[in-house]
């Protein structure tokens, strides 16, 4: 929050184009034809192929600027791409962002914003090459990540086969435990607030899981058990998650006690960690950051393919299907 | 409009998905590796290079529900990014789209938004492999278009250079009488009115200047003396329209009658119609479509560079800096 400076409606559409350019300026360049301020971007695509992923982010929706920064949501709006992008088998080179600003916007508040889309789009190595500036009444965001595949093939959802190991990297529930402290009105304990604020992807336990040869993968923006739901049904297989298995951090365990909650709900069923879940065939060695957390079985009966087709300690959990962005 | 049926609070975010699916069904599919469904999609990119464009559109900005229908604002967002593509040197082959949407929106808006897209996609052999779903008070759409060089290299907006001629593709003015007259509570003429709500971008005539050899070449979606004033600036040249070069349509001249309007102001500011306007050496001949609207000049001293550096028969025409988004 900055609480005073220009406004937006101070300095007009491209006096913020001249901003946002100072605040890109000096951005990786290799594999840039045409950059910022064409009418399209320009760039290299090597292997004849191109991974694509599309993302909004609504204010007091999925942000709220008084509970994160704009470098903050820039970063995460980065992140929540630079993933979907690292789990196909492939890296992010390059983003397009569009966005819709109010006019009463601070313009510092869209300059932190894209020092943080820029510091981690950098983890992965990306550029910013495009972008669309418009107005709005809510702060509104849509990223698109263009990337290289560095797998032989996708790594898709379908890929998953009975037998293989489901295995996890990074943090589960961290988000989830944040996000319940800060709409309590606490901003301690730190640890579990910016892991909603600014979530940190395994970008390389990905990477790390594609050249080991995962079957499939996928990001877990959902919840867990929601998104192991998407490869049960892409796949057609069943996936049982041992929860003795997983061990819940002592961060997210300590919160859960203090508001006297269940924390597997929050490994369970929290989204915007951005971890990433993948399946193995019981012949590969689990990539370092990578825990096993349960397999993969056949369908008992084709007639419950509709099922979510995710069991935990042998039952299916309760509102398994994930959030429903509009009936929630 | 759609009076009754389902809204999306109905069938919730997987049934809408379902529904889009279905409207999306049996689309192109050459060059999709992995299309809708997955954390990201992979496409072809011949060449070794991708174009990437990325709009977008905010309701009650950009269009109003009770003036376009869906299928309209879906080939509009299309078209739009389409377009940009296209002056590139280059053809769109798939595209993504972010929708933020109320959940008492009619289904049957989303279902023919996604017919009204795809419709225009077709136009370039297009395919829509990708988006995201997200909950929002007014309808918001992002969309992005990647595409492959047809041209031997970018047609950038700084490749103008004095001496060469200024040539247009495509409507002007069409599109700024249509909404004047919807703004004036009118739904006639038709054809005015009508293309407000549904672009239609000279895309052949882009590939034409292309091939044909056009040093810069950019979309209209500002007014012709604003996005000219981008070739002048990033090309370091003057731009010196003939009015007496530019033939108003007749559907225009006789709207701008009936309001008591200056025709020349719409044809010279209005975007929207998204026609194009390219730059060619004297040598080549002028592609079938375009028309030549002026020259391009020597720049008088360097100091004015900052400049609009357009004239408009000797002048520099007022509000020539085209519309500001945020302050306007």
């Amino acid at each position: 929050m900055t609480g005073s400076g220009e406004l937006i409606s101070d300095v007009g559409e491209f006096g913020l184009i001249a901003r946002i350019d100072a605040a890109l300026d000096g951005q990786e360049a290799r594999g840039v034809h045409v950059g910022l301020g064409d009418d399209a971007a320009v760039v290299g695509a090597s292997g004849g192929r191109v991974v694509v992923s599309t993302d909004m982010l609504v204010e007091g929706r999925h942000f709220r600027r008084d509970w994160s920064t704009g470098a903050d949501i820039g970063a995460r709006a980065a992140a929540q791409n630079l993933i979907d992008v690292a789990v196909m088998g492939a890296r992010t080179t390059s983003l397009v962002v569009a966005l819709g600003l109010p006019a009463d916007l601070h313009v510092e508040w869209v300059t932190d914003f894209f020092a943080g889309l820029r510091a981690e789009a950098q983890e992965q190595g990306a550029t910013i090459v495009g972008g669309d500036l418009v107005r709005s009444d809510r702060v509104v965001i849509s990223v698109t990540a263009i990337g290289e595949m560095t797998a032989e093939s996708p790594i898709v959802r379908s890929g998953a086969e009975p037998g293989e190991v489901i295995a996890v990297a990074g943090r589960l529930g961290w988000a989830a435990a944040g996000l319940s402290i800060l709409s309590r009105g606490f901003r301690t304990p730190r640890a579990l607030v910016d892991a909603h604020r600014r979530p940190e992807p395994p970008y390389a336990d990905a990477a790390a899981a594609s050249a080991a040869g995962a079957t499939s993968m996928i990001d877990v923006s959902d919840g867990l058990v929601a998104d192991l739901g998407h490869i049960a049904r892409a796949s057609q297989v069943a996936i049982e998650i041992d929860p003795t298995l997983i061990e819940v951090a002592e961060p997210v365990a300590t919160a859960a006690a203090a508001f006297n909650a269940d924390p597997m709900v929050w490994v369970l069923t929290g989204g915007e960690d951005h971890a990433v879940a993948a399946t193995f065939p019981t012949s590969v060695e689990l990539p370092e950051g990578f825990t096993a957390v349960g397999v993969v079985a056949e369908v008992a009966d084709v007639e419950l393919l509709d099922a979510p087709g995710v069991t935990v300690g042998g039952r299916v959990p309760r509102g398994s299907g994930g959030h429903d962005h509009f009936t929630g």
